[in-house]
């Protein structure tokens, strides 16, 4: 993977905002079941083992509010709602894939299962 | 950026761990400032505003037991302390440059400051 050269010399107050908001319990999942193609609540639901409903419309509305998921909504009978990644959330994925590269290297079995 | 072609349709625990691992408050901006090249403790700790020495302290061993950084102890006098980055640590370069190629296109100064 090509690595671009930042300089990280000085504090960088954008890079703690990115890591408050993807450093949150359960983004960084619910980030990863959009990109893997899940756009329906009950699909990112079963897609994050232990994540409650009230949690991930939580999480959903937060990534709403920092324009990084669209919610949108199909008047059908019954209404159907789907949420997509916008281009602010669909940039995120050399993130998410940087993130899966290392740890697929580095995490081993004991250090998952605590 | 090349984006490696992961395969996201399943949920993968060692994702979720090494997000929980990062995601934890100040580990994102303590990886970064030793990736700037600090080692010292008070160095570390003047790089991220807002730190305690308690907590950096908690973040530095929590690191450390992950494999992630190294601390050194050289018998001098005083006695002086380094740490430094693991290659399970230098590893993780490409993640903190990712997510600050997306902060510095994404976010902006109103969400900075908060």
């Amino acid at each position: 993977m090509t690595s671009e050269l930042h300089d990280l010399t000085a504090y960088c107050p954008k890079y703690e905002h990115a890591m408050e908001l993807l450093g949150k319990r359960w983004t960084g999942l619910v980030l990863r079941a959009l990109m893997s193609g899940h756009t329906r609540f009950n699909a990112i639901c079963n897609y994050v083992p232990g994540l409650s409903d009230r949690l991930l419309s939580e999480r959903l509305k937060e990534l709403e509010a920092e324009g990084i998921i669209q919610r949108t909504v199909f008047a059908e009978t019954p209404v159907r709602v789907e949420y997509t990644l916008t281009s602010k959330g669909e940039e995120l994925r050399p993130v998410v894939d940087a993130l899966q590269t290392w740890a697929d290297a580095w995490v081993d079995a004991s250090s998952e299962l605590r």
